[in-house]
């Protein structure tokens, strides 16, 4: 039987443990594991990577535990802008859209763009239009608000008031979530959503919504979606720096990410994760930050769950 | 003596010798002549590349015969949308602005981001206010409109209308400038500025603004800037591709700058080319399409300029 996988991240800036209460940490880990659930359902049916990355993405757009959609970061102006991106590995198609400030689910108007456009990348206002057109659910931009969301803006401002704000945790600052999946077919798919950083400068686009920084996927080689300060991710083109390792220098998911994780990027002194999947279904998801909200599924079934460095395993899911 | 390089191109979308008359043709050798020029002058005195790819560019936003600042392609509501970037090899620093209305040299306000922002890339409104805050000129959206993009949006329309849209050429659809550049120091850096295409859109970002897409520069590999259909320069994240062949692969520029063009882009049936230079301060210019204005200047100074395939040179700049 062909490999299928799926792995996901929530986000590198994975709060430590005594900051959030068990409640907290149990439904953030349940949402790991329906949207592990979504996307696993899809390909073990003979389904598409496409459309389990999107499902595993949207389950995480719609918790507020993450920082995309419900639970997306504020800009400094206390308001919402979206970026997400997705990507499919046979025709390297991609579709993606950047400060957006009314869509739902941005990671649907990022496959809407890749679908329903001759565009790959699509900014602010024109993005919302075009969802709509595309029969995508709008909403107010509050419906993207939480408290939690709303204290760490006023801490932040805070700190940018006295002076601390390097102190600032990756965890009041940055988030995102993204999906990468193997179908039966052997097609790669990759998918990214976020909204950025608390208190980012309105206007300011990170590498989630950039093919090749946030987001890549190429059949035969891998697929893969980024978490961490954005800025260098766009300067270090890193998910394509990943495929540029394995296709051209013969190295293998393990020594591709790692280099970028823990040499690459650690160098540079910024936390960073990711989640990638060759094509025969491995999957890996390295950090160098005190934990990444992240899950799996490899051919086995086995679920595998976990926010801080320890991994939990739930079960296997069925194949169908 | 460390050599040093200059590189341009103003797009691979030159329209047919007989679909412009002489005086057009002699200004915009003229313009590519003088955008060198600048560059050089820079480089030869000691400066850095990072000057000299902003000098040569701002040389051709001020011209009209180039899509970017004055003469920028108008988008499917009349109007013009910028985008630019810019990056320096040395620490791999960059910056850009997208769907910006107001900057009158956009490649300006790209390193303005670089060096006065945490920000790699700015959207829409942002990065016009971004702009002024920085004391760079800004301008009514009219002073990018010239006859000759009010025309070919009118005749692009028609076409649509008329269901021959296919049949419109590059000329009338697309357009980038860029420059590349190898300084004494060592360093190289690329820029690439833009007004998209014709009837492009609202909203629409290319590849241009994109590091890793339309611009990239890292010392000891290889500094790129590319034009053509952008969309599939960001799937293919064709500038960062030519370096990880150079750097992963141990490909000349050469090499890896034809596989690109005339392999890889060529495949998928689309007007593509590109400008870049090596670390040792080769330039290749590599383009598919009936032209692409472009000049270079290489470590013996003489200056070469071309519209289509013929090359002329025009004498030997000072090294100083």
């Amino acid at each position: 039987m062909a490999p299928i996988a799926i792995g996901i991240h929530g986000g590198c800036g994975t709060p430590a443990r005594e900051l959030l209460g068990e409640a907290d940490w149990a439904e953030t880990k349940a949402h790991l594991e329906q949207s592990l659930r979504a996307a696993w359902a899809i390909l073990a049916a003979g389904g598409k990577a496409l459309d389990a990355v999107e499902a595993a993405v949207v389950v995480m757009e719609d918790s507020p535990h993450f920082n995309a959609g419900h639970g997306a970061a504020l800009t400094e102006a206390g308001a919402h802008e979206l970026d997400a991106s997705i990507m499919e590995g046979a025709g390297m198609a991609a579709g993606a859209i950047c400060a957006a400030r009314a869509i739902r689910n941005p990671i649907r108007a990022a496959r809407a763009v890749m679908e329903k456009s001759d565009c790959v990348l699509l900014a602010g206002d024109a993005a919302d239009a075009f969802a709509r057109k595309a029969g995508l659910a709008t909403v107010p931009n509050s419906y993207f608000t939480t408290e939690r969301r709303r204290q760490a803006l006023a801490s932040l401002k805070a700190r940018a008031a006295r002076g601390t704000i390097a102190m600032a945790s990756e965890a009041e600052r940055h988030g995102t979530v993204g999906a990468v999946a193997l179908d039966a077919g052997g097609t790669l798919a990759a998918a990214t959503s976020t909204g950025g950083f608390n208190n980012k400068p309105v206007g300011r686009v990170g590498d989630s919504p950039i093919i090749g920084a946030g987001t890549y996927a190429r059949n035969g080689v891998c697929a893969v979606s980024c978490t961490g300060q954005g800025e260098l991710f766009i300067r270090r083109v890193v998910a394509y720096d990943v495929a540029a390792r394995m296709h051209y220098a013969g190295q293998t998911l393990e020594q591709a990410t790692d280099a970028q994780i823990f040499d690459v990027l650690t160098g540079h002194q910024i936390g960073a994760g990711l989640v990638a999947v060759d094509a025969a279904g491995h999957v890996r998801a390295p950090f160098n930050t005190l934990g990444m909200c992240r899950g799996w599924i490899e051919a086995d079934g086995a679920i595998h769950i976990a926010t801080h460095k320890d991994v939990e395993r739930r079960g296997v899911a069925a194949r169908g």
